[in-house]
């Protein structure tokens, strides 16, 4: 409906993941009125960010060198591995700061549904890192659904031969969550994972 | 919390209207799993449609010459002028296939409380339009909100005294909708339900 340019525009971003043609069309729009300048630094950054981005070689986290921040970072326990779906998980616990060791990014979950098998996953590389003996614990914080579990518990089985420690982050109520609006599973889950207080 | 290159690219993203922090980081972890020609369209897409579009120097429509499709059609008729607040409201019209005349484009709608008033918007440029004498009827199309109806109400006593035909889009809107969201049935009848109002 609209001229070359801004239909090609509202084209590429309705490809974006939750932009829907409406919401392309406003931000196409926004992009024409706004300063030559801010349009010039957002179409650079998505260029950079191709260019520049690459994955760490070691744990699969986002990086701009050979290693990530975190493994590159020394000062970061070489005994627990943190496996985490995505890099956006990464963040999600570094926000916490209860976790000083390294993580592997397995880069998504089992999801036979969606043609995922466990050798689509970063499962070998994770191999590989526990081979030298350094890895103490390897805690698995896949996302608490369906796909989630099924990874867990694979890995689980995978790892138990070798004789290292494996934990599971411990699934319960949202802190600042209302009990009465608990999921039954979440509920459940409490219940099953109660510890004696006193 | 990440890298340089992606953080930007999620600060930039997270600009966009009706982006929040979420969506940003999800696009930014599509476009770097994405295949970078891909990408590369994208950025391109966005720095051709600052380069390439500009607004019509008659009816402050997008357009990528001096005219916009609309003006430069020489088989519209040049005797009904249809005024609405933006471009996109241009293209929800012409979707009705009902009009046949042209547009004039106000770049918003008088709006006090956000400091938009009549000097702001394209009233002078529609005033010299209507001095050649050729345009029979303006028909006003702005959003059928308080500033749309503002604004229609302005244009309306402003264009009493000149005896042009001034009409309004029908009732038929939903009031307190906004035009472009309107599908193609109620705004075709809208259009042919408008009433003179002086």
């Amino acid at each position: 409906m609209y001229d070359g340019a801004v239909q090609d525009l509202i084209d590429e971003l309705g490809r974006l993941p939750g932009i829907g043609p409406k919401s392309a069309q406003r931000i196409a729009f926004h992009l024409l009125s706004s300063d030559a300048s801010d349009v010039a630094r957002l179409a650079e950054t998505i260029t950079t960010v191709k260019e520049k981005v690459r994955f760490c070689t070691v744990c699969g986290n986002v990086a701009e060198a050979e290693l990530c921040r975190v493994c590159a970072d020394p000062r970061r326990g070489e005994d627990q591995i943190c496996v985490v779906e995505e890099p956006k998980d990464v963040v999600a616990i570094e926000r916490t700061r209860e976790f000083h060791g390294k993580y592997h990014v397995l880069g998504g979950a089992i999801d036979p549904m969606n043609g995922v098998g466990p050798d689509d996953l970063r499962i070998r590389e994770l191999l590989t890192r526990l081979g030298d003996g350094k890895v103490q614990e390897v805690i698995i914080a896949t996302d608490p659904n369906i796909e989630g579990e099924a990874t867990a518990t694979y890995l689980t089985r995978m790892l138990a031969p070798i004789g290292i420690t494996v934990s599971r982050l411990a699934s319960g109520l949202p802190v600042g969550g209302d009990l009465e609006y608990a999921d039954e599973v979440t509920l459940g889950r409490a219940f099953e994972g109660r510890r004696t207080v006193s």
